[in-house]
């Protein structure tokens, strides 16, 4: 079932006749981050790695703060997901010879901003030149406790929950590529900070976790492949889309779920809690001032659905998934595609 | 001293404004690889990141199964020289839609095979898609004992050691890129193995140690302005340098102290020994059998000297890695240049 997904299958088909570690605590797939034993103690390394590749190609990234922001954001969030103390990052950035002075400053001031949000040092990195600009990092923590949070544990009646509004990531990609679109603002503002200090306060109450990098649906639609169960969003789309998502998509009267599925993430976590640790998560999360957002919750059939007009939505988020590797570059077929997903209603 | 180097002085203006961890051992460029204390134990977690950019764009590596290879090698040398442990690796692919499926078969074996040498699992991954192949991993050792080989400690007396023949990689690269010059064969077999195990044994016994990834020159030049001592290569070139580097220069009249001096390195270990350690060392190596090449011996004075015809001569070692990032693909030009950097000799 995990391998019905193009990339999956891809990633199995990589990994496959490569040696694994005996100290690997995850299997592939089922963590945002690679969790190490350290023999001789009790703490787990957190580790992972991840580029900005086609989103500079694609001009989705285009301003080299941001670029190095993200460099640094999309790593720190894998870290979140698991829970992870973050120690460090090393960067490989791959520079254009032509780049501008201004250009590389904006850069780097990106990488340390992001760096000092999350509480990542840099420890080392890499740098080259090639014709075209790629940045990519590893990003390590510590798990102090060996308790790290997976995407692995879920049970039905578990309660699904946002770490904060979700859409803006969609929405941003949707102006940023979009331009063309008529009735669009020419930009929206995207920043997101990885919920690193959320993520380390979760280990204690979360039954499963993932980022949403690659955007909410393909998130439960992972989480749903691995912990074989479904999930419902009860919560009316307006109670936990970013009002940017919801102005973007009325703006272009777009369906709103449409920010939740596509590909460009917000960089949130998704989460669930056993129902008796509710109420203990609820006041700890209250009680340092961050107030997560309850969308759902687990149900036994696999599946994703949301709640709109009343009714029960089913999406085919395995489609969505598949479809981003297969459409190219046009995004009025891309998004033709995607409200193709959305198969049938159900009253409640 | 340091920043005489432009590749120096520009890693530490990207680095001047980034964050540092109080968690790392090492100083900027002291370490091949970065060493950070792990609270709560008396282990050393040792992780490096290299990426292999221009070696595919210029045509140096093309082969698949060796651009495979070398992105595990280039990464495990790292580990090597530090003396680290090997755990594992991430890697970070980036792969054109177009490569056929063979390609990808084939560069994976070469991790594969590249792991299995070095004792290192795939822990992780991240997978883009862009015109361009670029490969990169970061790589993770432990330290149990704590006590890494750095590049800092030499002394003046200690011998210079080579952990086996220099100049392979040179001589691959003169063959690849320099394919017109006459009288050259039309490949040299290039597949270097990390010292990894050799590196673990030289935690008891090096006061530095470098790998030579860019170069025998560079590597000294490094550790001469990071430990400010100098130098001599006391062995004549032909005990030390690999046959098939003696071969290529022979072939091509040129002096064989050019495949010290080009940047493409042979991922072998450059260290130093106290001289009340060399005993022990060379009997403990032999027991493994293992045979080190001693090459020469520390200096007080600052510089890099070689052994030709019974003089020691000269090499600005300096104008060496500046030049590398100057002429631009033109490998006549660059070895005229080259032929340049030695300046004096001084009769023994």
């Amino acid at each position: 079932m995990l391998n019905d997904i193009l990339e999956n299958s891809f990633i199995q088909r990589l990994a496959a006749s490569l040696p694994r570690s005996p100290l690997q605590q995850n299997g592939l797939q089922e963590s945002d981050a690679e969790l190490i034993r350290l023999p001789g103690t009790s703490s787990v390394l957190a580790i992972t790695t991840d580029s900005i590749v086609e989103e500079i190609e694609s001009g989705l990234y285009e301003d080299p703060y941001l670029i190095g922001w993200m460099t640094v954001m999309v790593n720190a969030s894998d870290l979140a997901a698991v829970g992870a103390d973050p120690v460090g990052i090393l960067l490989n950035e791959t520079l254009p010879p032509a780049a501008s002075e201004d250009f590389l400053v904006r850069l780097q001031e990106g990488i340390r901003d992001a760096c000092s949000a999350t509480g990542l040092a840099v420890l080392g990195g890499d740098t080259n030149f090639a014709s075209r600009l790629q940045m990519g990092a590893s990003a390590v923590g510590i798990v102090p406790d060996a308790r790290p949070t997976t995407r692995i544990g879920c049970q039905p009646g578990d309660i699904l929950v946002a770490s904060g509004p979700l859409g803006l990531g969609n929405a941003y990609a949707f102006v940023q590529l979009g331009r063309a679109w008529r009735s669009l603002p020419s930009s929206v503002p995207f920043m997101p900070k990885a919920r690193v200090w959320e993520g380390r306060l979760l280990r204690e109450f979360a039954s499963c976790c993932m980022d949403t990098s690659d955007g909410a649906f393909a998130t439960l639609d992972q989480l749903m492949r691995l912990n074989n169960t479904g999930f419902v969003l009860e919560s009316k789309l307006e109670e936990f889309l970013h009002p940017v998502a919801l102005d973007i998509t009325g703006a272009a009267a777009l369906p709103p779920w449409l920010t939740l599925a596509g590909p460009h993430g917000e960089f949130e976590l998704l989460f669930t809690i056993p129902p008796e640790r509710t109420g203990a998560f609820m006041e700890t999360a209250s009680t340092v001032g961050w107030t997560p957002l309850v969308i759902g919750k687990v149900v036994e059939e696999p599946g994703v659905w949301f709640t709109q007009e009343e009714k029960k939505v089913y999406v085919d988020t395995g489609r969505i998934r598949n479809l981003s590797l297969h459409t190219d570059g046009d995004i009025h077929d891309y998004i033709h595609q995607l409200l193709l997903t959305v198969e049938k209603t159900v009253s409640i």
